[in-house]
């Protein structure tokens, strides 16, 4: 009996809701897609404000979510750094020597992530805490909890947590 | 000869001290355990100070280990968020919601871990350099050192650094 | 036909700078050396100032890249703390207690990790980026890229990202 050779997989929880760490994941997500990984990335807690739509989404919520929504970044675009955020003027160092050496913007990454196939998801849970609705995200995410994060993971020769 | 077939495994290195990421260590450390691995949490560093207990303990220390003991949290209840903390305001809103949504808090988080047989262990270096002591930390714990952890990750499906 | 057996493998991707993270990852590095796993740790983003030399190395570089040279720690006995910082003042009382207790100091874990054959990789990245050179960095390193590490991670048993 002949089988399809299954495809290798990687998972990476992308926890953290800062540029660099963002940018960290989507390079390994994009570079193991490009090895013919089947890749995972599930953002969870500040890693959803990732996947945030630039401009205001109007739905219906309470004063505490509307207040988490303020509070956060809104989008790719708008991350801090982990380190040397300089009040905002280090995200705009590390995006001028990326366009300086033509690698890709973290927009432009997840971009290339989702034309490779790789699966985003967003953690269900986490929205439910946050207050964030699917209106709210950038299109073409899939949604789900841990229980399907730890499914992918356990047959994942690569899983990491940034 | 028949033999038992073994379980899938699961470990996960604590080396933050902040609530939302002792909150994503637990609950996929209980997803895990609920999907039947076999799951192991090592706590290292800023990590072990979600172990300690609410209450002062009485042992006998030196200035620089008391002096540790007093600039950190003192278990689960007193960790700060790694992001907007707003000093300490960031992780009564994080627990605010959790509660309003019937999520675990932290404290049931590792309770329920610890019924599952989830197996929590103490880095004894971290310990040692740290100084803290077992009488300090909540009770149920494994002691042991990087080699045991090896050992269990080795054999591990999943493995994450948080 | 006989196979020489092969060595388990364990990856370390290390992207943060800190004193504290970096000194997790040299243990678990040279713990898993010492458990016979053929190692490699991958400095990306902020983990590559954990191999910047401590001298100044005159090198040709552009305004940007001097400015991130200046900004970032020089090297393994620079590094800040991830927690309890203090302006510096948290680094000073890890290394006493660490000394204190015969631990080994960073320079010491990393010469370790030389000397057991862990595989030391810069990546080329984000040295570009940062306007890293390879005269700037201690010797012994090889330079790789994204791929070179997730060929050595698809084939791990042990993946992490600190």
């Amino acid at each position: 009996m002949n089988t399809i050779p299954t495809k290798d997989k990687t998972t990476i929880v992308l926890f953290s809701g800062e540029l660099d760490k963002a940018i960290a994941a989507f390079i390994i997500a994009n570079g193991a897609a490009a090895y013919d990984h089947e890749v995972t990335v599930f953002f969870t807690f500040w890693g959803l404000n990732t996947l945030r739509k630039h401009e205001v989404v109007r739905v219906k919520k309470g004063l505490l979510e509307r207040a988490f929504g303020w509070m956060m970044p809104r989008g790719a675009k708008k991350l801090g750094l982990s380190k040397m955020n300089f009040m905002g003027m280090g995200p705009e160092m590390i995006k001028h020597v990326m366009k300086k050496h033509h690698a890709l913007s973290l927009p432009q990454l997840i971009e290339l992530a989702q034309e490779q196939g790789v699966k985003l998801v967003a953690c269900t849970m986490t929205m439910e805490l946050l207050g964030l609705q699917e209106p709210e995200l950038i299109d073409g995410l899939e949604y789900a909890g841990v229980a399907a994060y730890l499914g992918d993971a356990t047959n994942a020769k690569v899983n990491l947590f940034i």
